[in-house]
């Protein structure tokens, strides 16, 4: 059994873990660390728990955390930082959910974040854990940054034609739905019912943090800089992600659905549906699949490629899992067959 | 591995058990009909189980339904009425989650259900489908009758008050609230996300359908006939059922959470909240368990009992699979470990 | 013209009163007060108001408050106590949408608010403000109570029952829904959507803070103290309260149905549905209306009594308009002829 | 007064028209009509509109329509094709809600609506009701077709651009995301609340029926055939569409932001944001406001315009009462200043 341990579990990805990791047949939570938390059963937080662990929660301690085989760190952005370097001397792997190593330009990292990068000494190590980009490096790694939700959603939609280098030079465009828990579980105005429900807006038109990570993994793939417009709009729903992607390659005459299904042949959790599909994202919901539909727009001619994932399983926990399934040797599939709930 | 085969399997309720036997250890599914979707995969009308099974609808066929060792009925209510005599015969047992066999008296089903009762003759063998209540009996069945939604929850939330026959005599009132699911697949306006979201409204105050099987089912538990008002809810939620379980007991000293807790101590699917606990329909969302808290009104004394479930889990579905198992000698719990989803 | 002020405008029952005010033919606003807000246009916080009004938040001034003809106070529990009385010196009247002098005990108020009563001075001359109950009072009245929004739908529902003396001695019972804004706009977790969507629980079963005002109201109509078993819900929509009460009279032959009608004949904000009618909250949301449907429950002839407002309108700043409407001898109705939104 | 008469008043832009209409102080509901709701009280089959009318659904009568001022068509495609011609000859004003006149090669149109055009003789006489591009033929018109939701929300969004041939020859895209109530109050299962509510998906990629009209009305606009990639979304929510656009126009110097001011200045139903905005769908739920932000994505320099209505609004039946304010000489803002309801 693999030893797990969580640095800061309160939130919607520390829950979503446990809900994956107390039914998982290699894994045992040991450790879950929350300072504001301290003493509590997570049962009694997250209800839904109840009888399924009687874990509690502790303020983080070195031993401890050393003592596991892997600890997931689902924490604001800057904790990793400080935490992950001596977790690692220790022997024992991090699988960070936070933004701390997702990009390999520490400086990019700074402008974006607001804050100094408190970790580049061990910066280089880290792999950017997409197992559809980064499978081999992920086997060998001991630092893993888990793709952000949207970054997820864009960046397999667009690999096969970025890898394939199909298209001319241009600027795409991600146009994303979130659902709300995007947003995670601090008490915002803007994330209240009452405020975010029976309504649709977009925001940071100006720029999101997401932005630059998902430009850094579209130029791994297309092997050259790549521009990006992105738009993100928040949408009344608790999961899901939508991304609605546009390139336009007027001359192109490669079979989109031959290319896309061969390749993700062998990709457990990257589902090509049939030709003139709409994926919905409750196809998705609870489960660590990403469906993905390719379209030339009639009219147009334009390539439009719809990707759907949960941002809190593919686009978060349920990635995070599938990195540890690989470093650990196991079947990367173990404990990740939830079935999306539906209706 | 158990054969299964599902008749009617378009509906909720019949997703609803793909989504759980797809995944169970014990169980393989067989056959899978629908008359309308003859020849469609399953995983195209449900993409949520692409990638989890191949399986095709089939027009009902009495050899290869008797060639299941279960058969689970989803289905309109009547149809388990014409259909399972003959499965009996062959052997295999049968699990129905309509209403035709839930009601002992076929005069009385025959008043609420408007139609003659098609199997009386069956009728007397058949189990109704409440492992709290009939686990005994359930194990040697041949014929469950799986409870409706709104019985369970109130079911479940009255028996440890009846069963140690603590209240005086007394009309009853369970009000309940119900997400949309309960209402099926059927494309009715009433169902509408413009007509049922942003709204609640209560339904059948004049006598609701489960009302004769509640009732049936209470006066089980205290051996007598149990008056009741009955007032079913429709709420703007997908799934879920919330009973709100009102008794009067002016002299009562019992200590009720104590009652409580004894009584569903080793039910593995019936949890009892802490004292003062208000239990969320999202805490059990996807998952087969029922979780209640009892209370007593400050100002009055008035016993007030919340049982919350998934109407299409421990609701339908779920239950039925519980029932399986007891059925087959497996572990209860098998293959109905899912955390509900939370968020 | 009449000169209004409203004192705290932030919250949902002030933007409410904005969005009813803006478009009042004989209402015009002159001063709305924030702290937090100073100097911040209200239509740049509420953009739905672009266009209606240019006003800004300012700091409460005593002489700007003086200066009007009313003052609303949509402000947390112990401002009105505090602001109330020195504006009533100046000739300026007072409408306070606050819990601040509901009850007319006290000692009462303090043991449910858990703090001083502050104003104890003016508290005998308040009115509460239910026109359906105190219309001559409200006339005349220079301090108005303005009903809570549980309040409001419980009294309207059971006042025909107790004015007639119909019920023999008993404990009543209000099983009500809310929608989540009846918790306000400030940010806590509970009241998120990715908390309170898709889902439904009860919540302050040992006590909520309307229970002693409910029992006032229903104790004056009935000319005697009334038992009162009160169960708040959460339900996952915005707006809408939902009231299902329970009464229980045995030999009671009256044609509850002509008793209903008859007491609200002239009353234009309660409108009783006809026999055997489920009033959904979303036909009044947006409006002043209350709906009510009176129902005999067939199997135990159990009264139930179904009462649906908008808790933002009928149950605050909708009253608090009609309030206004009375003391200044305007048509009762005068600005609040809006349509429900529906769907 | 204006008489007004409604052919086929059951579904949701009938509903609405009637909620604007029985407000609007120079308007009477004289006739609505539907013929499998014969003898129906409109306000038992819309409970919202109890105590604003009195009118029953009658079947559509010559001489009652001809007898009014106008009749409003809310039918499905065709019925305005069939009936429009006969109530233009006895004088009477028609304004159609369906799509029968608003494109205007009826070649086209058949093409996209898969049945024969019935009105080609008055074809030619229909005037495009979109105010902001069309309002002195509107003033003079005798036969309006109002505009489809999604080309309200696309055209008003890129008309600046457009008009004043700012950008370079390009493909367009509107990435569109609607409310269900775009649907129609037909029941399908699609449509359900349990199927719709929490999801998102894309639909119609292949083709939109919205994309001739749009296209129409941008050559319009720009004086030359315009491309425009359209890809609509279904949302989880009632009301509401967002229109996403996106243009690129590399040297473009020009003060977008100053543009769209000068443009709309005089627009009573055009509301131009702030530089930076992000306008939520719910700041126009219930009212004829479409709201609009224009934006340039930092770093790649692109037109990103945010546009919203309330498709029952300002995508329909708001639209069509203000055409008929401009048809019979009213201020164009009569009976339409509702605010929008927030929450």
């Amino acid at each position: 059994m693999i030893k797990v341990g969580i640095v800061g579990g309160t939130g919607y990805t520390g829950v979503e873990l446990l809900r994956i990791l107390v039914n998982h047949p290699e894994a045992e939570l040991s450790v879950i660390t929350s300072r504001s938390e301290e003493g509590v059963r997570v049962a009694d937080m997250y209800p839904n728990l109840r009888g399924h662990t009687d874990l509690r929660f502790s303020v983080p301690d070195a031993d401890k955390l050393a003592a596991c085989d892997v600890v997931f760190f689902a924490t604001p952005h800057g904790v990793a930082h400080s935490l992950a370097g001596d977790i690692l001397k220790s022997g024992t792997r991090v699988i960070d959910l936070s933004a701390d190593f997702r990009i390999k330009d520490a400086d990019e990292w700074e402008k974006w974040y607001g804050q100094p990068h408190g970790a580049r000494d061990i910066l280089p190590e880290a792999v950017y854990g997409l197992p559809e980009l980064k499978r081999d490096e992920i086997k060998g790694a001991r630092l893993i940054a888990v793709p952000g939700c949207y970054p997820t959603a864009v960046q397999l939609g667009f690999l096969p034609l970025l890898e394939n280098n199909l298209l001319p030079e241009q600027v795409l465009i991600a146009d994303c739905k979130s659902g709300v828990s995007g947003a995670g579980r601090g008490a915002s105005v803007g994330s209240l019912l009452c405020e975010a429900s029976e309504s649709l807006m977009a925001y940071a038109v100006k720029g999101h943090r997401h932005l630059p990570e998902i430009r850094q993994g579209l130029g791994w793939a297309a092997g050259k800089d790549v521009g990006l417009t992105f738009i993100p709009h928040l949408t009344p729903m608790i999961r899901g992600i939508h991304a609605t992607l546009y390139a336009f390659a007027p001359g192109l005459e490669a079979d989109l659905q031959a290319l896309y299904e061969a390749r993700y042949a062998n990709e457990p959790f990257v589902d090509v549906m049939p030709a003139g599909s709409h994926p919905a994202t409750r196809s998705v919901k609870g489960s660590n699949m990403c469906r993905i539909a390719v379209h030339r727009h009639a009219a147009t001619g334009q390539i439009v490629v719809l990707s759907v994932i949960d941002n809190l399983v593919k686009g978060a926990s349920g990635q995070a899992v599938q990195n540890m399934n690989l470093m650990f040797g196991l079947d990367e599939t173990t404990g990740l067959n939830h079935v999306a709930l539906m209706p």
